[in-house]
Formats: structure tokens, C-alpha cells, sequence
């Protein structure tokens, strides 16, 4: 294995520091801060361990995991796109595509190639463990938002509907996930931390 | 899958939560502030998928991941241990078990052990895959600190003996990375960052 190799295996993991200070709009359960994309991803790791039962049938957690680590590593050049944010979406894919054209060319072209290929396998959410990984990247901030009673919901006046429309797809990756994440929507809504609409 | 099943995973996932306000010594890479346990567990298990070339032979990556992702969880009770204080070291063994203890209870029992045995694995670092991780565990506060100008071993007047004593283990998991180590703190002793003993 050659130098050059290792320093550029280095650039990236220095390069990937910067995540740290990628913050979402989502805080952190104390609800003292907002959340950061390196703390976001580790939490989403944590839980495909910890909830892989309630994935697909022979998911390769894995690969899962893989996935979330480094799903969002083009919001170094992208910035986080916040999900109820349309203007933003409009053009979100082509920034990610430009940011994911130089992060994951900082490595080996090998590596390169690998994380490159499970960033757009996770984008597509073609894949069981793409649906899974999904699923996850979604649960997570409801848990957040309903633990520090709905701040950031009700900071930017989101309603139920939008909720169940942006998180739906859970049910394609983790069913019984999203059995739960409509109970707590619906108290949520309850407590008028969602608008009922 | 019971409900109370999915309860106590759901209460172990906020639980840890709080690992987003451990704040260790090491400072990010661009030096605005002091990394968190979070941050640290995910840019280790990213550096885990990234190295795992010169780790041991045939190492279980997939294990590695999970023993990086929550090497640190006992450290919402026990606090970070800054790894050259002495007086700290004495205690530190018996507040982690402690922590470990009630953190991991949280789990359903077979989770609970599952989890309990990986860190105990990690922290005994007695299996190539516990070598490895605690290699990278060791690697990457030395990258952050030497991008960083030494700023941390200067604020506590480290020197290049005790660095090199603390992190020498990194050549039982990764010999070819502690060769990288060496030549890193060989550099920041010639700019002065660690005392020359």
C-alpha cells in the first residue's frame, strides 16, 4: 500500500471533519442545540444495530451502516436542505451531485468508486438496504422533534399532513417503524405541535 | 416483536443521545471548539470502513463498526477520561462499569448483553477486531491535534514521550498506521508542539 494512497485516505478523513459543522434543523433530545450531521449519522448507525429486526428479511446491516455514515457528506458543499423547505429541494440533487463529484474523488479511485456507488444506492432507495437506511434517516428526527415537544415542527408551522407525506416511505423500509412513527404523530398533533390539517 | 420490546430500544436511542454533550479535549480539525463523543464515534467508524486494509487480516469490519459506534456510551455517566490524566485514570475503570451497567440495562436482555460484550471486548482489547478499533481510537485524536497545531497537548504540556507511550498500542492493530503516528508526532515535536523528552 502505497503513501500516496494513505495520504489520500487521510485528506478524506479530514476532509469529512467538516461535518461537524453541518447543523439541521432538527435539535438534539435536551433541546439545548440544533444537531450536527456527524452526531445525526452516528445516531442513525447506532439505531440500524439496534433496530434491524424491523428491517427487510436478510438485510445486509453492513452495508446499512456503511450508508449511513456517510450519507451525508455532500452537505459539506451542499449545506442540509431542510425538508419541508420546496425552494430549496428544487435544487438540492444537483448541488449533492456536485459536492458527491469532489468529496468521494479525494480518495483512492477504488474507494472512490465504493462510497460514490452506496451514496446513489442510498439516494435511490432502491435497494432493501437503501429503503432500511431511509427509513431510519427518517425516524430519527421525528423521535427528536417529538421529544423536545415539537420545537422545530412548530418554529416552522409544519402540519400533520406534511409529516405523513415526507415520512411515509419508512413504511417501505421498516413497517412496524412506521406504525410507531404515526402514533407518535397523531399524539403529537394531539399536544398542537403539528397543525391538524 | 412486543411493543415494550421496541419501548426499551426507543429509550436506549434517546438515552444516548446525550453522548452530543461529552466533550473530549480534542479539537475539530478547523480548531472552533472541542469535539463530542458523537462526532468522535462517527468519524472513527468512517475511518474504520476507510483503513480497514492495514488493520489485522481478515478483521470482522462489521464488529469493529459497532464496538467504535459505543465504545464511548459510558461515558454519559462516567464522563471523558482525558487519556493523560493520571489522577483520573484511578477511577476510571469503576465509573465506566458503573455506567455500563445501568446504560446497557436499558436494552432488552438480549440486546443488553450483546452490546455489554462488544465494549467489553473493546476495552479488553484482546481480539484483533478490539486491537483495531482501539488503534483507530488512538489515531484519530493525534490527526485532529497535529491539524490543530498542537493546540490541546500544548494547553496541557504534553510531550512527545508521553504521546509516543500512550499510543504506542496503535502498532498491535495497525502497524503500518503507527508508523504514519510516529512520523506525525516526530513533526510536531520539531514545530515545538509537544515538549522534546
Amino acid at each position: 500500500m502505497s503513501e500516496q494512497r494513505l495520504q489520500q485516505q487521510i485528506q478524506f478523513i479530514l476532509e469529512i471533519d467538516q461535518l461537524k459543522q453541518v447543523f439541521r434543523q432538527t435539535l438534539i433530545a435536551d433541546g439545548s442545540r440544533r444537531e450536527n450531521d456527524a452526531e445525526h449519522s452516528w445516531h442513525l448507525s447506532v439505531m440500524a444495530a439496534l433496530l434491524v429486526e424491523y428491517g427487510p428479511a436478510g438485510v445486509d446491516l453492513s452495508r446499512v451502516i456503511k450508508m449511513l455514515l456517510i450519507h451525508d457528506v455532500v452537505e459539506i458543499d451542499a449545506g442540509d436542505t431542510y425538508c419541508y423547505d420546496a425552494t430549496a429541494a428544487l435544487t438540492q440533487k444537483a448541488r449533492e451531485i456536485a459536492a458527491a463529484d469532489r468529496i468521494f474523488a479525494l480518495l483512492p479511485a477504488d474507494q472512490a468508486g465504493e462510497f460514490r456507488g452506496i451514496w446513489e444506492e442510498f439516494e435511490e432507495r432502491a435497494t432493501p438496504e437503501a429503503r432500511f437506511a431511509a427509513a431510519l434517516d427518517r425516524l430519527q428526527p421525528v423521535l427528536l422533534n417529538y421529544h423536545t415537544q415539537g420545537r422545530s415542527w412548530r418554529e416552522h408551522n409544519i402540519s400533520r399532513s406534511q409529516v405523513i407525506e415526507r415520512n411515509s416511505h419508512i413504511g417501505a423500509g421498516a413497517p412496524r417503524l412506521w406504525e410507531y412513527v404515526v402514533r407518535i404523530i397523531d399524539e403529537a398533533t394531539a399536544k398542537g405541535w403539528l397543525r391538524n390539517i
